[in-house]
């Protein structure tokens, strides 16, 4: 498939905006920015065997690709707008790219974003996107802002794409797991549950919106709470505490993995896409407001404190350290 | 290197701008653009092994991945102003990686262009670049706007990049070729220029900038004359009439090949990242100026007329057709 042939196949079935002046098609894409707003401009590459596993479904991989970019638009509170696209391919294969495309622009139109431009070359499976959204001036949220004495939370569920990964590879012949590789599959729809969340992260773009003016600091959760708390608070010059009792946690993943390795899996375990915000603790209710009308609910796991560092406290007050875990790790955006 | 390392790296040696609100270190950046501007955005990958020889210095990478973003931006009339990269790397290479900057932010620092973000991962060798640049409403030039009766122009000289590549491809261990491999050799320094059109193509930012307002038309040559301006014809709707001779040729190019292997190579080869435009014959003294104004020669190649297709008329007036080349083509961006 020449690449022009390519471009064509991608351009017929992409979203029109009336802020895109010119989309895909020539040298470079004229894009109209809101009076008074600042434009956000993330980029995120997602590696094949790297970021996902080389058996991850083609509508899996576009979606995945856009999302992990939305979610650092949510963790601005931006709005979404456009996006490009450089995608890597090995070789031609038009129904692999139709149903990349299927699962790029489903998210996409989720969140009324345009494919504005891009590039499609030989090479190594690579997907390469840049994402733009806007906010108006002030009302970012950024890493550097926390407080001491703020509230820190998390949205959703933590611990779920870890838990999946996890158990696809202990044991890919095992059939609970390979139901773990099939979301299809309604006999274990538990664990389908799990790999949904590792495959198709939903980026909380209408909690990250809604948060605006409400929370001080924000960060999405691709490497794991601890790691990305920890970016947060090295940005802002303090310490936190987590209580790990706090930490919520989906119901699948109570039932299949016991205490111990479930808290590892929730404070240590990436890809979930979820949010981590400081908030002041002035600001519980209009943070429980967000969650009720989101949809999305939000867990006070901690607490902002002086020092540098991140400290964990399981239940009984003792500070826990996340064990060693040996299980790839395919959450390095 | 951990991933934080390598950003706190690439961060220290930045260039600042006033219109990044916040730059390199969050989940997204923040950017003003100027009020009355549209936004001109360009993405480009460079993978190892298809779009440049994998012996290639990484400063040279550096340079060229910016460049052939940048090339993009000046095919617009725009005017440069950020970027985001997205580096994949096979390995911990610290000097590698201080080499790749040393190229990418020089030709950063010309036009000041300000990296304001992208991604660090594990990965084949891969360059994806993001550019972000502004145009005033209605001055950009498009693909689409050939008008039937314009002349056809081109910037430089043409068929550089691809005589370099020629001449590497033939023979590795000839010695002039080795000097077209190592440009800082001066025995073959006719060579060595060529080399430097392939691996530090020149973005005609300046050029592009300066034909707003007088162009109709504009691309970059990253494929050949041919298939570039192919693609401005279709995009318009026209057709086009080139004249062999005419396309203008570098004194090392005319002293190293022969006129027929000269002629291919202008016509087809790749990767020279100079601009195709095109413009009313009422325009000619003012591309003139455009040429004195910014050192950056303009040659009439042509003109655009009724039809689809790009016919090329050598010297005796026939029509005439590019050989079938074997040589590598790196110059699909």
């Amino acid at each position: 498939m020449p690449e022009f042939d390519l471009i064509d196949r991608i351009r017929a079935r992409v979203l029109q905006r009336d802020d895109v002046v010119l989309g895909i098609g020539d040298d470079a894409a004229l894009l109209q920015v809101p009076a008074g707003r600042q434009l956000v401009v993330a980029m995120d590459t997602l590696n094949a065997g790297v970021h996902f596993p080389h058996a991850t479904a083609p509508a899996d991989i576009g979606w995945k690709a856009l999302a992990v970019n939305l979610s650092d638009l949510a963790a601005m509170a931006a709005e979404p707008a456009w996006c490009t696209l450089s995608l890597s391919l090995p070789g031609d294969d038009p129904a692999w790219v139709d149903a990349f495309l299927d699962g790029f622009l489903a998210l996409a139109a989720q969140h009324r974003v345009t494919l504005v431009g891009g590039d499609t070359t030989r090479g190594p499976l690579s997907i390469s996107v840049t994402v733009h959204g806007f906010v108006e001036p002030g009302r970012a949220l950024r890493r550097a802002a926390a407080c001491v004495d703020d509230d820190i939370w998390v949205s959703g569920t933590l611990g779920d794409a870890a838990g999946a990964l996890a158990r696809m590879s202990v044991d890919a012949s095992d059939p609970v797991a390979r139901a773990a590789a099939n979301p299809h599959d309604p006999a274990h729809s538990g664990w389908a549950r799990l790999r949904l969340r590792l495959d198709r992260p939903t980026p909380r773009i209408a909690t990250g919106l809604a948060l605006a003016g409400i929370a001080n600091a924000a960060i999405d959760i691709s490497d794991g709470l601890l790691a990305d708390l920890g970016h947060v608070c090295a940005a802002s010059g303090v310490g936190a505490q987590v209580h790990l009792d706090a930490l919520p946690a989906s119901s699948e993943l109570r039932a299949f993995f016991p205490d111990a390795r479930r808290h590892a899996l929730q404070a240590s375990g990436g890809d979930d896409y979820e949010l981590c915000f400081t908030a002041p603790a002035a600001a519980r209710n209009a943070v429980e407001q967000v969650a009720i009308a989101t949809g999305v609910p939000c867990a006070r796991v901690g607490r902002i404190v002086t020092g540098t560092h991140v400290q964990v406290l399981a239940g009984d007050g003792a500070s826990w350290t996340p064990p060693r875990t040996g299980y790839v790790h395919f959450g390095s955006q």
